[in-house]
């Protein structure tokens, strides 16, 4: 098969933090796919066709890119931030194991790019100084036990975390059900920052203490950064940074 | 003060993995200040000075910089992938918070970058597709126990993991003795991926079952990345793709 597929990691939403690979992609691609927020971030070219569907629908989207580049398409599946991240790589692999045969002799190429906890991150000073890890809180893909379970262990293993789909309209609660769990086991003064759209005419930047940390601040767009026990403030006339050393004491 | 520093993600080493954000901030300084091998990655620059230090000065590096914009200079301190992931943001909040009070009127500008561990997911497939953690195995400044149970901790959990540091010269044992946690944990099929350089001209990729996974093929340079119990191998005619499905089972 002559088709390809390229998917495409395109930053948070700032533009200069999209690499020129990315750009080269979206450029080479004859057809783009995806969610209508990403694919309207791609300037218009002539001839591209655009192929806009719901963001929930994330496999049938992965299908369509698939059958498409089986006819010869050069398909871009526009991600926002990394594309390997929470975003639809996974689910382009995922329709490749299950689907036709002949999807296994297509040219497949992900681009990476900066994950929203990245941006977030350098925004705040160096937040993630330490070990860290990103967890997803929606549960509509893994049971909601499970992701309580790695909360639990990551804050008692002292990693610093970025939570990605806090909340939405259909999951109201679980970012609540999260900053519940995180208080039994951190001080009530770790840093939590939510953060959206960083880098974008709408930036928004709230950082709290895990005590005073209230889920109605965030919505579908927000990341969530939980600090660790060590992360520290540091006062200035500005805005306070925001660091994580990256010595570990022994006894911690 | 009307010094400046910017402490720039580089990417993980390919020019088209740089974001125009980094380049811009290298553009803009009238100093750089970094690791050898890092501060060569950028084009000469007429007028533009060159600050050289050995990797493992880190915090003296970032005291330098500081010093430099204090006397204001606009300082880019070169880090490889993004700057604040094993990168020098930390250590350069770290000598903020410790040093002259004056330093905290600098403005201070981290630029993210992409880290090794998305360059080298990418290049895989989706390895990365369900929740994760980048964990340093070098115990310079944390104690080796804690390094262990961070590790027994994400494999229980099902994380996927990146090895940032996995060994070096003076620490030729760590990857090993990392090896040995997550066997105990881990099923013995649970695919390992060594990358260095990935994305250049030397690039070396290998995928192999922790079961044979030997420490002797990582250098200081390599990323070692950990999937998980569920992390599926989809066999084709050339190199098989690696992801780790989006969906975790109630049992797991």
């Amino acid at each position: 098969m002559s088709g390809r597929v390229y998917i495409v990691g395109m930053g948070p939403g700032a533009d200069a933090m999209r690499t020129p690979q990315a750009d080269q992609a979206l450029a080479a691609a004859t057809d783009l796919v995806g969610y209508s927020t990403y694919v309207a971030r791609v300037a218009e070219r002539a001839g591209q066709r655009r192929h806009i569907s719901d963001n929930r629908e994330e496999l049938a989207r992965a299908r369509h890119a698939l059958e498409l580049a089986a006819g010869g398409a050069a398909v871009a599946v526009c991600s926002s931030g990394d594309a390997g991240v929470f975003a639809m790589a996974a689910a382009v692999f995922e329709a490749v194991e299950h689907g036709d045969p002949a999807w296994r002799t297509l040219e497949i190429e992900v681009v990476a790019g900066v994950s929203a906890m990245f941006a977030v991150a350098a925004r705040l000073g160096a937040p993630l100084g330490g070990d860290f890890c990103g967890i997803s809180l929606s549960d509509n893909l893994k049971p909601w036990p499970l992701v309580l379970r790695r909360l639990r262990m990551a804050a008692e293993a002292g990693f610093v975390m970025a939570l990605y789909n806090p909340l939405s309209r259909a999951r109201p609660w679980q970012l609540g059900a999260a900053f519940e769990v995180l208080r039994e086991v951190l001080p009530p003064t770790t840093p939590i920052a939510f953060a959206a759209a960083v880098g974008r005419a709408d930036e928004s930047v709230r950082v709290v203490d895990l005590s005073a940390a209230d889920p109605a601040w965030a919505d579908m767009r927000t990341l969530v950064l939980v600090g660790t026990a060590t992360t520290r403030r540091i006062e200035r006339a500005g805005e306070p940074w925001l660091y994580t050393p990256r010595s570990v004491a022994p006894e911690l």
